[in-house]
């Protein structure tokens, strides 16, 4: 479908389902940025959980977003249950402008929902000559070290920076060995995946991806992983007043009321302690990618070159919407 | 040796060796808690290697070290190549009064060196009730996710939190599967190490430790620890002003000139966003530590916490000297 006519009809969707033209045309952009990425499980294979959560009043489509000013770089947001997409916008936006104030931005957001991608908050950012922290949590799905039940969610630790091209560094890796996306998919499909990835219900490693749903999935580098998705959760949601300690609903099985979840920007300037900070990471990037490569690898990349290239060979294309997918976006739009 | 007795000894040999008092206690400090928590690798076995950095001009026993006020939130601090421990101290001690004035502390350090355990620092903000992240680089020891030649060091990302208990949540993690310190011992030992954490200097996996020692060491999750330990090298080093891309030079191995390592320290009040912040990290721990556990694990610990418990046990003995380092000590206080 050609992105336009797309993006017209998420909008009106959005609308349909009572929310205000600006919230729809934000919730709009990272669904279609989701699919332009090729990460198809954060974009339109949501937007009906999205109308859902909307329906059943797990997600309210009229917000009163109160943004509070703690100081000139501290801002805390309550997003009183708006869809996550438009109060990480909000949020990031005020970071942005605290660190373009004062050399530092720190947003702290509660009562939010999913908000799909931090690495497309973090290109906000990253724009604007900044960089950028973004940190959120999510529904459990990792096992802390030494527990056989979830609680965590895949938690991803998300950094950008300016990098003087205009293919942005931007590292936004869950702290899980694989994303839970990629054994949704292998669900679906019936295929298997790797070995030492995820743990069944009863603590056993299976290579069965639905038996993974209902297990947990095991975090890098065991301890330090298990610490990383504990970090994250302590600042996303214990620190901003959101769910935590795995209280965030799944939004995809559980429509009994709000995720609440909670967000964190942390916004700098780049030029606080050197005049040449482009320059300087410029240098950074060519000395890597410069070292002599594994057999096999032809290009050292940097986290966010992929998907920038991804990117842009998808914006002159159309989407290719998978068939359910198409249903659900004929039901939502009639 | 007795803790006191051996304060003494290290504080009259950086004496010796040009130091301030005030600046030899900072040292001492360091690498008697080194040994405490078990750290052996960044404790009495490198007080040689300090002083040999003295002698050689690489490590400035004098130094005049700058605090530039960038606002009241943000200090950048030229260390004019102190020996890290005191540049380390300085700018953390720094970070926790810029956040006690405004919420938020941001301090840049460059012109540093090695300052041992991060989470040593990170203890110091924790003590204050301050929510701090501590970042350094060092010397190549990972190689970029592709690349078959070591240029990260092992980057540690720390992270801490009061928690409401004695015993501080401080997560202290290198991003390589494991620390070159246990490489280091194994190969003095002739020991292996595990399959999967190294690779030789052709790029080969080993798991002969001296091997590694000269190949790569391989980062948790492949390109996601890559990333992370890009992410270090980035805010460390680029955003600084100290060295960065594999410039750091080795302690141990490279008395041309001073180090340039470059440190970040982000500290943070945890009650901008919520009153009740340390009942919540309470009530955080008590959910995730009542989890199901793995058979065989007796209790599901946060990070810090066995190292907490290593302390107060080593608190009350003496503390265990290797001959060689003995002898080390012998010499320097000769």
């Amino acid at each position: 479908m050609k992105q336009s006519i797309l993006k017209k009809k998420i909008i009106k969707i959005f609308k349909n389902h009572n929310l205000i033209s600006s919230h729809a045309l934000i919730c709009a952009n990272a669904l279609i940025n989701a699919e332009l990425v090729d990460a198809p499980s954060h974009g339109l294979s949501r937007l009906k959980m999205y109308c859902d959560r909307i329906k059943k009043k797990a997600i309210n489509p009229k917000p009163k977003i109160k943004i509070k000013k703690i100081s000139q770089s501290i801002s805390h947001i309550d997003a009183n249950n708006s869809i996550g997409f438009v109060a990480a916008d909000i949020g990031v936006k005020q970071a942005i402008k605290n660190a373009k104030k004062t050399g530092i931005g720190l947003v702290g957001i509660k009562n939010s929902g999913h908000y799909g991608l931090s690495g497309y908050y973090a290109e906000q950012a990253v724009k604007k000559n900044l960089i950028v922290f973004c940190f959120t949590n999510a529904p459990p799905a990792i096992a802390p070290y030494g527990a056989r039940k979830s609680l965590f969610g895949t938690n991803p630790i998300c950094f950008g920076t300016p990098t003087s091209s205009k293919i942005p560094f931007i590292l936004d890796t869950s702290v899980s060995i694989i994303n839970r996306g990629k054994i949704r998919m292998a669900a679906k499909l019936g295929n298997k995946i790797p070995r030492g990835v995820a743990l069944d219900k009863f603590g056993k490693p299976t290579t069965n991806a639905k038996k993974a749903l209902e297990g947990v999935q095991l975090p890098i580098g065991g301890f330090r992983g298990s610490g990383l998705a504990w970090m994250v959760d302590i600042l996303s949601g214990v620190f901003t007043g959101g769910n935590h300690a795995g209280k965030v609903k799944d939004p995809f099985d559980d429509f009994s009321g709000p995720q609440n979840i909670g967000h964190l920007f942390i916004v700098i300037k780049p030029n606080l302690f050197v005049g040449n900070y482009n320059q300087r990471v410029k240098k950074n990037i060519k000395t890597i990618k410069r070292l002599p490569k594994i057999k096999g690898v032809k290009e050292i990349l940097y986290p966010g070159q992929k998907k920038f290239k991804r990117y842009k060979k998808n914006l002159k294309k159309e989407i290719n919407i998978p068939r359910n997918i198409l249903e659900d976006l004929k039901k939502l739009d009639a």
